[in-house]
This record gives C-alpha cells, sequence and structure tokens, in this order.
C-alpha cells in the first residue's frame, strides 16, 4: 500500500478576512490532489475530460475540520483508497500541520462518461494502479 | 419554523470542463447561504467579521450530490436549522433543480472570537433569531 | 443607448485577508456583468457555450483600481460598449461604491467558434442589440 | 537584472466549460507570482500582512491574452520589475506555453500600511532586494 502525498504552503488566496483558510479553498485543494493522483497514474484530467470524455464527479463527502488553518502554514495532504467498487472509490484524504491533523475527508467519486452522466465500470488499468493506495486493514 | 431560501442561476464560472457544476463552488453557494442567512438575522458578515471580530468556521460538513448540475439551471436553495448547541449549530442545506433534490448538505458551525479562535456562546438576540429557522421534528 | 447596471454586496468571499476585495475576485465579477449581460441579450452563456459551441473570450484588459472596496459594500456595476468591430467589441465597466467610482475596466472580447478557436462575425440579431448599448460620444 | 520564474500545469479547475483557461483565474496565477517572488524575497504574504499589516494592493493592470490556454499545458510565468517608484512598483508578467507567449501583463502595486490604507515608502532592504529583479532596458 502506498500513500500519495504532497505538501502545499497556505497562500494568500486560500484565506478569508479572518486570516483563516476559507473553507471552499481547502475543497479545491482536495480536488487538486484527485487531479494530481489521476496525473500520478497516468490518467491525467486534461486526457480524461477532453479526449477520452470520461469524469469523475463526487457523489458523496464527509468533512471534518479539527484546526484552524493559517496563510504561510505547511499543509501536508495525503489520499488512501479505501475502497473500490465496479465504478465508485472511495478515498480518505487527511491535511496535517506540523504533524497535527488539520482536516479529513472522506470522498466517494463515480467514473461516468460524460456524454450520458452514466456510471461506468473502472478501466481496468487505471483500476490496477488505484489498488496500490488501497489501505490495508 | 421557516425556512431561509433563495434561487441563483448557475453561472458559467460555476462550470468545469465537463460543463458540470465544479462542486467546491457548491460549496461557496452554500457558504453564500449562510452569509445571506446572518445578513437576514441583522448580523451581517461584514459587521460579524470585522466589527465584532467573531467568525463562524464550520468544523463538520456531509455533502450527498444527487444529480449533475449544468450551467443555466435554476439552483433553488434552502437552509432549515437542525440544532443550536451552546456555541454550535446543525444546519441542513438542500440545492434543488425544477422540484428534485440536486444536492443536500448538513453543516456545523461553531461561534468563535476571532482573537482567540475560542468558541463562545451565541448572542442572545442571535440565538432567538436562529431558533425560528428550527425545523420541526 | 442604455447603460446596463446590476448592484451587488461585497461579500465575505471576495474579500481577502486584508479585509479588502481581492482583484481576481473583482474580475470574476466583471466577468458576471458580460454573462448578465449576454443573458439580457437573449444569448445565454449556456445557449452560446453548450448549444451553439461559441465564446467570447477577453483578448485585452486594462483596469484601474481607484480606491479600496470592503466587504458589506454595495457595488454598482455598469457596462456600456464602446466599439463593436467585425467580430470583436471594447467595453467599458465600472464600479462605484455609494456614487464614487472605485474601479475601471476596458475589455476587448472576441466572438469565437469553440472547436476551431477562429474567430467570426457577430450573428446580426446579436450585434443589432449590442448596438443599443453603444456609448455617444 | 534576474527574472522570477516559475512553471505551472494548467489545472481542470483553471478551464471553464469551453475547455479554455477562465482569465480570472489567469489574474489569480500572476496574484500568486507576486506572492511566490515576495516569499523568495524574503517578505512572506502571511508575515507582510499579518505580523507587518502592511498590503501590495494592485492600482493598474494592463493585460493582453494572445492565444487560448487548454487544460494539461505547462505554463512558464516570469516576473521582472519595470519601474520601482517611491512607493509603488511596476511589475511585467509573460506567461508562456512551449516557447510562445501566450499572455502578458504590466501591473502597477503599491505598499500600504493595512490599518491607514495609505502608501509608505518601501522599506529599504525589499526595495534593494526588488532593485535585482529590474529590467535593463
Amino acid at each position: 500500500m502506498s500513500v500519495f502525498e504532497r505538501e502545499v504552503v497556505v497562500r494568500f488566496e486560500h484565506c478569508d478576512a479572518a486570516g483563516l483558510m476559507f473553507y471552499p479553498r481547502l475543497f479545491a485543494l482536495v480536488n487538486e490532489m484527485v487531479e494530481d493522483w489521476f496525473a500520478a497514474m497516468e490518467h491525467s484530467f486534461a486526457c480524461l475530460h477532453v479526449d477520452q470524455r470520461k469524469g469523475v464527479p463526487t457523489v458523496e463527502f464527509e468533512a471534518e475540520f479539527l484546526r484552524p488553518i493559517r496563510m504561510g502554514e505547511r499543509l501536508v495532504q495525503s489520499l488512501r483508497v479505501l475502497h473500490i467498487g465496479h465504478a465508485s472509490c472511495r478515498l480518505l484524504h487527511e491535511a496535517q500541520i506540523g504533524g497535527d491533523l488539520a482536516a479529513r475527508f472522506e470522498q466517494t467519486l463515480v467514473y461516468v462518461d460524460l456524454n450520458t452522466i452514466k456510471s461506468e465500470e473502472w478501466p481496468l488499468d487505471l483500476r490496477a494502479t488505484m489498488t496500490r493506495y488501497e489501505e490495508q486493514l
């Protein structure tokens, strides 16, 4: 099992007038993780959406925000696969600051054809690569 | 019990390259509802954040996306109060298109002092007004 | 000549950690004006982009920011047509707060086919409607 | 003279329903360059805005968009200093794709005190560092 990780700095534009990260921006960073993960699995979003006309819309999200996140802090984002279904997968995202968990997300996304917006089985090669990120419990 | 509602048109900038609403933008629209609701309760976010140095950060979010949302569609957003705690409240947001539920959110937010980022009891007048939006079960 | 106008309240999410409107958000509000103006001229962006596969990308922008814009202020946005070309048009946007000019933009946009990304002549009916917003000098 | 540069990939969320970069997102990327440049000059935006209560709002912008920018393309952004005034500076930003100029910006920003929103002279050390990025003509 491997974990997909990256580190980002909390930017000026992520923060609101309270000087804290504005949560819709954190959802955008979580989405960037999914995008970077697909790119790392050789299925870039450009290729997926434009060439293949497939998409991975989110159907469910659970989020916990455990501590405020401030401008300039270094956020370590991680992504693990909790479950791979026929046409869906469930991801666990964590965001840590200095070793402390700052936010935690569970996200279910579905593989769909963009012309019909109907779900489809994962392509076999993609599914095989996704399995490597599966959390062993 | 009253429901807080508004109608918005799904804009060009809400949509992604798939032509569907990009979910971080929908979270931003949900946040606008909270902002508009506070303004309707005579506690504008400008007054709250700048003058009083209080904030209402989100600590928990559950979201279900039930159908794709497309550019130009009219989205009816509603907000109900599920529970009012000492320093927190739990909201139910729904987004409907043509009478169909398109997305559903439960959000817990906390009233905090922005200088200390510690939770505080709701002011009595604000709490009394919030009660009017409480869902009777 | 008529002016296309709307009033918006400066929202929490438009403002940065300095409590002032963050300029990329103001460009987004300027873009909303163009979108609302096209909708008022019976060419909604949904219809334009999705059904007709046409777009109106911006090729030039000049912006002056004359005073800070704060959360909660009421912004009156206006749009006038300075010039209509073969396939382009030049717009003057102003944003006022309490009668004072806060920002001023000149924007040139071009009518293009989205499949080829080549410019095309304005459709006659659209061009005729645009003319009504032309500034008389 | 040195040029401040970085390379970014055009993301899913930068693109609109036409599959092209949405220009307010490009202004946000230009703003990120300014933020990264200040950080490289040892004046992070977190320190500047929160600790020192100073800001660098933009007062003027000129932008030219020379070719469409697509999802997945690699954008090389560069920043040069055109002029350093008493309390302001004028920057030249370029964005290139595969060696071709895709967009060009001239931006004037001003150093202000966030409490008074009045301009102030650049600190001497910051000004000295900025000079190293000045374009020799």
